[in-house]
């Protein structure tokens, strides 16, 4: 029996369904306390219908690609269906569409061994304990991913791919004084991980956190590293560009399409297929072809990003940003691989030219900022004093606002970008902001 | 091949090696907005290595019970403890013990489908739709679990078992005003879940909290029901239980063995057999036997709960509180089912007799509460203002303080205990404390 053959059975029952078949293999290690202390080999096979019977709605999931199970399975989306009750704004399922062609995959990754990330985290470690240097934690790995999606108007695309990571956090001792935990990571589409670069960055900035600098409370020049932009920006901003809360009114963009929020220096756009992307779909979770799509152009908002659900429910068309939620189910609006677009002067020019300001790393309380309104409350640490264009040692602050009124002042976008493997991917450059408010410690 | 002949296998790397098996089935539903949102069977298996030669520690894991998958981890771990330091702290893996006779199971547990689910949602929902109160969210499902903890000394102890639970977020809407969302749960060793008490229950709540009542800065009377209990104490005061933190020095109640830390009305003990628990293991993660620990008795803390790598360390036995993290494969210290004694005094009697005081039936933000100290700062919501002896609506207040200063302010505990499928188990009375300083809206 091919997989087709279980849309015609679940025909029998629904107006319209999906079945979606996700198997991944993940290899990877873990690193606690100088240690490797985890080899892991983990696989997962996940399968999940959708089918609707005159708006009624019924999802079921089960952790095999059996075909006798997902009938099984798609007869218990169909008894709780029938339960339910009718979605009035429920429209269709997508129809199919046309895919770009896909990246091509390193095979390697399907096959790789946890020993290879053994080694490799040895390395790491090894190159941080030469300096003296503890490594609190970190990991390796590489995911390979397998998916199918299927629906009864015909979609039916199939990808498969994956990546590989290596991240460390290195905390510095001496002299009674203990520094912050350093991130500092790498993750690519092939196995060709650098390590020593990582380790090395890593090593820089443990250097920087020995000396201690006060800061204070004043309006100064900000520089945001890239996992504390990602940070930032996943949970304050980024969450209104999500169509879904246009339709229920709690995005402070709703009616600012075509109107500038940042400046000129501010790009952002959401594409799997981006060079360094390390999520590189062609179709989304309902099968949507994936693009590029401009979210903000020269500090312009352009618009929103929509799944099949809510798009028809608001009149326009999905932009191929549905994301399953691979627990329940459901389908949520999100990004595969948010861009913010590079400037043309590296990070260190930008902070060769700050009289006095801060390099922030990594925020901490990010989570709990608020996209309704774009209100943050974070702590900057591990975060650098600059003082004459030098890091002169590492501080904390506070640093408490709203990213509608952090954005304009940005003024300078570092040349480098780094590729985060959060939610999917990001890529991601420095952004130095002035007369940022903190609160000094 | 028998799973003994993988130790076998196994002793040619390693000097002592345990092998860990799970098999989880879950049948279970989601609640979203009125409707069952899906309908899930997941089917999972986790094998766990752990080896150690020369004082190097190796763990692996995969996702098959496939023997000669198990080999290949065996191989892997012993790559990997190769290339690690020797821990000169290690001694061994655990010696077989006793253990005490296993709970009777319920073996409907393993079979019922999610259909089972999908239907008693429904019924609860209904219960609620027919009093005009939103159904925000809510579950039920049934965990059934069967695992095999094997060693090289000879520990060879197989467990199966399960449980089900049921939980219901209802949200109030009358005249404007919106309540806060309400919880209630029930969580069994059987399929006999009280679906109409707990909408009962919930739907009491709802009704409380149409009523808003300012609260004040004040000292007064505060009850915490079970839910506010269990998420206060799980984070400010159990992690302090472990013997891990005794040996790192980061618990406060290092030098307190023996001393009073509340008063005669407050006894906590982990038993996994006690008659209400919804996990009844009688071996823990390393295959030593559970047992009643009393922790803190007539106020006194009696005592820490050990793992085998740190009571080893610390020269004692180990209690049966080893808990496998099985994402890393770790073992960490943890509680199986913590027990509160119950009082002489239902909550009611406890109400009836406050001439002013509240009611918390929840907490938010107690997860960033700090055991190395006991500090805590929450928010009580839902809360309810009662005067002489009654609910009069609901409220909102803080409550910033410490939980060695809150303890011994305690003055009665409920008669009536409710089960909570959180960490394991827990079995939590109703708990009222005088005197505590809360922060008004």
């Amino acid at each position: 029996m091919k997989m087709e053959e279980l849309i015609r059975f679940g025909e029998k029952f629904f107006d319209e369904l999906e079945i979606a078949v996700y198997k991944n293999r993940d290899a990877s290690v873990n690193i606690e306390l100088n240690e490797v202390s985890t080899s892991a080999l983990r696989e997962r096979v996940v399968s999940v219908v959708r089918g609707v019977k005159e708006k009624k709605l019924g999802v079921s999931i089960i952790d095999t690609a059996d075909k006798e199970k997902i009938k099984e399975a798609i007869e218990r989306a169909y008894k709780m269906a029938k339960l339910n009750k009718p979605d009035e704004r429920w429209i269709s399922l997508p129809e199919p569409g046309k895919y770009r062609k896909p990246r091509k995959v390193d095979k390697e990754l399907k096959e790789v061994s946890p020993d290879y990330f053994v080694e490799l985290a040895r390395r790491g470690i090894e190159l941080a304990r030469e300096e003296g240097i503890v490594v609190a934690g970190g990991g390796g790995g590489a995911e390979w991913g397998e998916s199918l999606i299927m629906n009864s108007h015909g979609v039916n695309v199939s990808q498969e791919g994956g990546g590989a990571f290596f991240y460390i956090e290195l905390v510095g001792m001496k002299e009674g004084r203990v520094t912050p935990g350093i991130f500092e990571f790498d993750a690519k589409l092939s196995l060709n991980l650098e390590v020593e670069n990582v380790v090395k960055n890593a090593l820089q900035k443990v250097k920087w956190a020995f000396k201690v600098e006060k800061s204070k409370t004043e309006e100064a020049k900000v520089i945001l590293e890239p996992w504390a932009i990602s940070s930032l920006l996943s949970y304050a901003l980024f969450p209104a560009f999500s169509g879904e809360k246009l339709v229920k009114g709690t995005t402070p963009l709703a009616n600012k399409i075509n109107e500038n929020i940042s400046n000129e220096l501010l790009a952002i756009y959401d594409d799997p297929l981006h060079e360094l992307s390390i999520n590189p779909v062609i179709a989304d979770d309902e099968g949507v072809p994936t693009r590029r799509n401009a979210i903000i152009e020269k500090g312009v908002f352009k618009g929103f990003i929509w799944d099949n659900y809510w798009a028809k429910v608001y009149g326009v068309e999905s932009t191929g940003n549905g994301k399953r939620n691979i627990s329940t189910g459901g389908i949520n609006i999100g990004l595969h691989n948010v861009v913010i677009e590079s400037g043309k002067r590296t990070l260190e020019e930008i902070i060769g030219e700050v009289e006095h300001g801060y390099l922030v790393d990594g925020f901490q309380g990010a989570h709990s900022s608020n996209p309704d309104n774009g209100n943050f409350a974070v702590v900057a640490n591990p975060a650098f004093l600059i003082e004459n264009g030098e890091i002169k040692g590492s501080t904390v602050f506070m640093m408490s606002g709203n990213v509608y009124e952090l954005l304009p002042n940005l003024y300078e976008v570092s040349k480098e970008q780094k590729v985060l493997p959060f939610g999917g991917s990001m890529v991601v450059p420095s952004m130095a902001f002035e007369n940022v408010r903190i609160a000094g410690k």
